[in-house]
């Protein structure tokens, strides 16, 4: 048998010795996930940032837009790949297989996003959050044009700017934290598409 | 006399507009100032963000630690020029010239970490701010090891990457959004320092 | 039922049009595999090109030698997923994951395999393998003494190299032509480890 | 007090000990300014470059021509920064600032010209100067219509270009001789503008 | 009398130590050319992938096509220059002086195919020969469009593909091994143009 | 017969327009040469940047010191390969065999200085070459201490530099103009070693 390996570089604290509403927050999520995904222990070594972390998370990911949920999921797949965050694109190439309800998506968003089965409006969706990702110094007016002839509002490019910047923070976290992705998300949504 | 030039490329909430917190906040800011930085301002635009925005900022920046709240901003400074962010170099400069009572050091630091008037210990914490804003892939034991060598505990390291990856996201929050940084900042703490 | 989607951008000949020795071989695969990996279609558009391309994959991939097959399609995932092609990343991370008996590594490996369950060896292997990939003009005698201390031999060396020189090859015939991979690949050696 | 630090990684001569003309270029300098700016200094260490170099800069600098000298040191600002020269961007700020009678430019300029207060002229005219100081091999004819489109004649292109090049040199033996900016540069012409 | 240098890296074999195949192979080049060119003889160090490489190699560059000889060298050319593989610039480089009996045009296309004397239907050739050799990740349709839009069919595309790509994994085997260029080559093809 | 092919995109004046003294020196390198390299044509169009840019040219070219003349047309020949210069890898290149009376080092320097027939106290001295003209903002202490292990003073690092950091001007202008090699220097120096 495998010994558990490490998920983080620094102290991972016991359940019972964190504060009362981040150990609520962590078995919220164990009871709907099942399992508690690794970056809410490692980030539980700090409290606060802990707190505000998952606070902005929520702000962007769950809340109302113009952005589908599995749209989301794909800037932080995209994203993360380009930033080398292993954490971020096997847990959340796991969810964005389940929310898109597509077995192939993660893995061809991950390895080039150019050639994977995307809509030429989330093609252009990815390549404005790889410039957030990469070259924000060089955004302007012709970026956003692009996305408006995709009928994406400048609300919509905040959406995707503000997940890909989100996640700039969230890879380099992960990246330096050696954070380690569970076991259970490689297999998660997996099963072959109905009908196919 | 020169028309008040556009801070945001979004809509900017008028005041009375917000949320009693964030209007709260802004004007404890203002207070405090002279004036409201314009990241106030553009950022309300979404207030729960706005608010996580903040929370996050204050656990980095204003938390016990062992860095200086100096070496805090040369990181911000530092990593917000390798982003070619005008508002944090601007903004942030101008707090760093403030904090660290030196009118040179931020101007420095902005064009070349390597040739500032810096300490040993202070270098090696902006490389690693440098290999976590642009190759945070890379991280590993001997970067860590190499903080360590100029007194750099574990913790200290979590610090300078989180200050680091959280302005990976500020800035790239300024670049897409045309966040101008205000007026004042430029001449802030210039003046020559005592017994020079 | 979703449609068959294109596998090349160029013309894919009907098995019964090829000369036998191609389609003996592509038979051969279909009889191993359940299917026919789409590398053997797409190529078979040129078939002297396809002779030239198997033989040498052959010469390279079932030799005997230092490296063991899941060594060599560690190779192949890494310095494909620096190269960008979805083919190659998707096809032999599902062999490299039967190989090495591991549901986990061949995603660790393609998106970094600085962080991914590897031996220190292995690790060394593999930067050589990018170091040939991306930068291969800077090669020299510190690289093969590297590599020596991991107990590599010279001759370790030209297969570590000639198998990353064979992919930057293949990598882009298959971004050249639009290669995808076939949707068995994604969920190939995914199941759990036994005694995990 | 701080103790003076090191302009120089090379021995810097004594005006005494200079070459008469050398000398009377470095008095006329200090009349003008009030005091010596140190590239001055640093090159009179070798008196035959020193003559070639402050010739070339008058020839491009102080020449007749279609672009102000303002934005003769915007392209000096912009290309130093990009090649993190601190001499070239803090020296050249100053003069900048004054030339432009602007004491926000500068330092926009420095961290994001594409972000700067700057016409779509004077934006033009960087990115020309940034491509001959970064991508030269690059040049070709689509660099010149596009400088045409805004006004620039041929020779106002090889201006912008000589320019660029000058300091392409200036930048790397300032790096090179670690050539510290003298204090006076980063306090010049940041007065407010009038009227605003 | 200058010491005969090292040739490859690994272990030349003798003549006579080859299998009768590799060995006529290389005594017909012998014949042809007058003397050995050093790929033969280091890769002649593994008779099976010397085998596949010469058949590849003779697929592409002996076939009928679109492109003269000449052009297919000066794909070889102007890739190898990008992959700093010295090999490869300077055999291919006497190569293409002969079959394009132009004694200047390998030296321009290896230093920057964008100055040289190329028709525009070669450059573009040469524009998508450097993006299968730097960037083949972000190859799409625009490419094939720019390609057809100077007489190039998609069969052309694939030939400057494939012998990118070829070379690709030619230039990484000559990086790694030390092969060195005959002294032969250097002087081959030189004499004037006649005529000029 | 081929047309004369355009050696400037700028006017090139004849010799009869020019002032005396520039005409001098071109007819001085003319007697000298056999021919006129088009350096001096090109940049007659601006004389005063002409007189500036020889002077230069001299006081480094021509100074004595602790580099060869062939070690100096090294440092020409390797950066301005790495800027793409035609004119300047060609012309140069020509100049170097000549002075190393070597016909093979030229195209060597040129593809990949660390694979060329150097000593180590060459390859070291390119290498930092390379550093100024590709990455001078990150020279620092070390770089002195490795050019001081094999026997560079100080001085010869000035030298050193300021050729990388004058040829960094020169090929900027040659691309920028369309500088075109003379066909004279394609053969020059090309005749064997003698008892090679």
């Amino acid at each position: 048998m495998r010994p558990t390996p490490r998920i983080s570089r620094f102290p991972v604290p016991a359940l019972a010795d964190l504060p009362d509403d981040v150990r609520a927050r962590i078995l919220q999520v164990q009871d709907k996930a099942g399992f508690v995904p690794n970056v809410f222990l490692v980030l539980a070594h700090r409290p606060d940032e802990f707190r505000a972390f998952f606070a902005y998370h929520d702000a962007l990911m769950l809340k109302e837009g113009g952005l589908s949920t599995a749209e989301r999921e794909m800037i932080v797949v995209a994203t993360s790949a380009a930033n080398q965050c292993a954490y971020c694109v096997i847990a959340h190439g796991a969810i964005l297989r389940i929310y898109a309800k597509d077995p192939l998506i993660a893995d061809q968003v991950a390895v080039n996003h150019g050639k994977a089965d995307l809509a030429p409006r989330q093609r252009a969706m990815l390549d404005f959050a790889l410039q957030v990702a990469l070259r924000s110094g060089a955004i302007g007016d012709a970026d956003f044009a692009r996305l408006a002839e995709h009928g994406f509002s400048d609300e919509d490019a905040w959406d995707i700017a503000a997940i890909a910047a989100f996640f700039a923070m969230s890879n380099r976290l992960a990246n330096m934290s050696d954070m380690r992705p569970n076991d259970e998300f490689y297999l998660m949504g997996r099963t072959p598409r109905p009908g196919h």
